[in-house]
């Protein structure tokens, strides 16, 4: 072998290290990007099924009447069914998941969806089950009350969104 | 020249041609990442400096009396001055900024922070220099008003950053 050929086969592999490296740099940053906030301890098994993560962003107080939080469902993961005395808004800012008011079909809810759900309506949200879910929750005019937590979402009541998607 | 060299200049063509593809894939796919809502119309020259892109994500309503949106500031675009009756929450996404509240110094702002602006106080908020920045606004307690606007702010006023960096 000449020098030149071993010259070219040596930037050839250079060239195959250094397009990699940039491809890790970059899904190392696109990781980054998806979780915004961090992502904080594990929520208590008695108000979700699967591995839930929710953050406190804003803690609820007399000037602004308001609560804010994240939440990153993984896979699978939901809340309990519960209710806001005033109502609650969902802000997804990654990933897939679902949306149920009681007595009402699933939605499925996506990236840049902003979600309502009215007053003393008992609901649950979570992660579809093969995609995460990253959303942000606002409760307005919290001298009203934040949450009550009632029962866990059965897991024949969420795989009826599975009967959704096929339709 | 001879043909293994040949082989090997094609295959080194080739390899930097793929990687700058996948380069420019991903590069794509981080646009879309950073941007989780609609960019919007251009806002207001009465209301910005520079290009701002305010995007409405829920209007204030009886029910919820919140409003919430998303604004993305192009570097060295930034709000006027304005006050809200009951005060702003900002939620930042993506990117780095800047937030004044009048009389107090500037603080940066960047993804992952939540930053607090009490009722009938004057501030301004906008992206950095160099840096755009993606953040939602969340306006409490719509029933006592929304926004009052007043001037702009000056070169001088939003340069009085680059002393706080230079710190």
């Amino acid at each position: 072998m000449k020098i030149t050929q071993i010259t070219l086969v040596m930037m050839f592999t250079a060239m195959l290290f250094a397009c990699n490296q940039t491809k890790e740099k970059m899904d190392d940053k696109k990781q980054e990007v998806e979780a915004i906030f961090p992502k904080g301890e594990k929520g208590s098994k008695d108000l979700f099924t699967g591995n839930a993560y929710p953050t406190p962003l804003l803690n609820a107080d007399s000037v602004y009447n308001t609560l804010i939080g994240n939440v990153y469902f993984e896979p699978g993961a939901r809340s309990n069914w519960h209710i806001h005395p005033s109502g609650q808004i969902l802000i997804i800012t990654d990933g897939v998941g679902y949306h149920q008011i009681e007595g009402k079909p699933i939605e499925i809810i996506k990236k840049g969806d902003v979600i309502k759900c009215p007053p003393n309506v008992r609901h649950w949200h979570g992660a579809s089950q093969d995609v995460g879910l990253q959303q942000l929750y606002v409760i307005p005019d919290t001298e009203k009350g934040i949450v009550k937590w009632y029962e866990a979402v059965t897991d024949d009541q969420y795989s009826a969104s599975n009967l959704k998607n096929e339709k």
